[in-house]
């Protein structure tokens, strides 16, 4: 429950497709030392032209929000992820011999448009809480699959920092703070009761979406 | 040049891509007889989950338009796929035994959603010219696919259907009237010297992503 | 009742809004013939211009409908001003000496600014009830004023077109269908208990801010 | 020429109305001291409901930008608005007896949500290069009007430290860093001769209204 009840129900309803995404072989791949550094260099590419839809989905938050704290809470995530994560991501692909050029002259892949389109759309279309559940999946699932693979001691230093990453107490603060935001948006918008409200019924279909849409992400490594 | 120059420099710079588009197995297949049918059926579906989407996205595109010309082509197709197309489509469904019931209920696949996710979330955070640039390789490759196989002579009466509906004037003058909009609106904002323009290089980028993303729309029949 | 309860308890909540917007000077003397001319015409030029953003509102209340039936009433809206009360409009304008040049040259005042993009950005910013709701106000409230002096005669024929054409029939069904799907709207995402709901609220405060900027769109004719 | 031929070009071309912004009897009396008071709190309360949808502007500009250069500069301008801005106008509101109570509860007025809602719309409906000249007259000319009081010394503390904070180092660098992504963001847009373009027609056109709606936001305050 450390992300409140609302995540918590969610990922019961859908935990299926939860587990397909957070135990994808791309991660039992990566924690035991099996996955193709090529496989992981695809990803870290992906993923980091991931990260400019992702801080202009927090950044649409900002534009939707409906409180001050809300609004706090975006313009942290978008200014970590612009002025500080995405440069640190730049020199972690240099290490590896990805240079700068290499990043911006790459191209999105279909499956990556997909998620990230899907969750920014989502956020244009409907409101705040929509666009939240959109984000949900990535910025929980990452923790939850840090946790879970955290004294795996693959032999390969990118695996071994990546999972230090989203193991480390930094990451699981942010997924923390993720959820209590969550959990205080549904309940301001839709009460104590809200799993019996029709908008309840959208955000599970959002959060389901949007988890399929990751399961895509991890496969995408491996084309 | 039946669409105008602009269409022509995009398709001839992305011909290997467009020609995967147009001349897809779900083509060849459909076109020679040798398309499973619930493969089509598959198809079917999906294509009316996609309808919802692109009524959508050209309602969405009056909204961005910057001329009362612009406006009425934009709202003459919203308005003949919103209140006629989708109902033929139901119609058409049901003579094939997929009851209303069936498309309400039917969940938009992956795919499906890369594609039209893609082509709103352009047009919110673009102008009206990237969001037409986005569809006009549905709006003009499927006239132009009708045309490829109009002689053809498949058995299946539902694939001679789609033929002659896609082959057929009506929808070619539709394709017609985008493509000429699609033209006045490069000239109008860009001049007669477009191609040198910035402005042309995200028109190819837009035009190229989502003739890849209607590539992996008939990959998805087959899944 | 006619246009469901849940105008109704806007309607009363905001009554001294609402009766300022709907006995506006502008309205008195437009039904008593004392409205001086260049003021109607000013205003008629301004409601033109109103007309643009008026049915690019409805095009985004298609993009963020719910349901079929949501977007039918949407695209026959947009479809209606666009492809024929703006060229009615145009020909009023004519014959009353403004030229299509007229029309197409003169600036938005600040008051029609903020009505229409006030209303605009709510659509943007929210979901379809919080746009429909600020759409309300101008649907119903024409139609409520045309009843109210459908009685007076006015000796100026365009103050006595002006009447007939928001006294007749066809607008006012217009707006009986548009209060029928706010009615509907409300009650499919909130409940029948929707005035407890953290959405009603907000409901009233986009409610009441549509009817003072209602209010200052009749201020600006007098300037 | 500080801000850029870009922003040069547009001050000349719209010079009368400009000076109506900058040299607004708001201006004159709060620099020679017989600005009522009541009317200086009237405006802050305002410019305080102002700086939420400010900050959403440029959270939204960040979602329309095309590279990385651009996403840092709108997250570093909403991290410091919403994040340090706000508490800082909050204590400064407190400080002249208007409690964070009377600051929450208070209403936008009319031409406080003209003047934004067109920003926020034209962001939405536009692309980058739309809304950031939409944020130029504020952001360049609070500049320019603190540079032109800098001397003035108002008896009131209030304006002294208002005239301060424009007219001090900091707000002046950010002012100046704005001009400078106006002008690469059109150079890079239209080339270096924008002026021919299409578009700049329209970016005159925003520019104008954008300070129309500034003097009225000065006016506002009187009401």
């Amino acid at each position: 429950m450390i992300y409140g009840k609302g995540f918590s129900l969610l990922k019961e309803k859908f935990v299926k497709e939860w587990n397909l995404y957070t135990n994808h072989k791309f991660i039992k791949k990566l924690s035991d030392n099996t996955l193709e550094k090529k496989v992981f260099l695809n990803y870290l590419i992906q993923d980091y032209l991931f990260l400019y839809q992702f801080s202009k989905a927090w950044s649409l938050a900002l534009v939707k929000a409906e409180s001050l704290n809300e609004m706090k809470l975006c313009a942290t995530t978008v200014n970590e992820i612009v002025n500080f994560e995405m440069s640190l991501h730049e020199r972690i692909c240099q290490s590896y011999g990805i240079t700068k050029k290499n990043l911006q002259t790459a191209e999105e892949k279909n499956k990556n448009i997909a998620y990230t389109r899907y969750v920014l759309e989502k956020g244009y279309s409907g409101d705040f809480l929509d666009l939240l559940t959109a984000l949900v999946p990535c910025a929980i699932g990452y923790a939850e699959i840090g946790r879970n693979i955290k004294k795996s001691k693959p032999r390969n230093k990118m695996y071994k920092k990546w999972i230090a990453t989203y193991s480390g107490k930094e990451y699981q603060t942010v997924a923390k703070n993720v959820g209590k935001l969550f959990d205080n948006s549904i309940k301001i918008r839709l009460g104590n009761d809200y799993i019996k409200t029709y908008k309840w019924k959208k955000i599970q279909g959002i959060f389901k979406r949007a988890t399929l849409l990751e399961i895509d992400f991890w496969e995408m490594a491996f084309e």
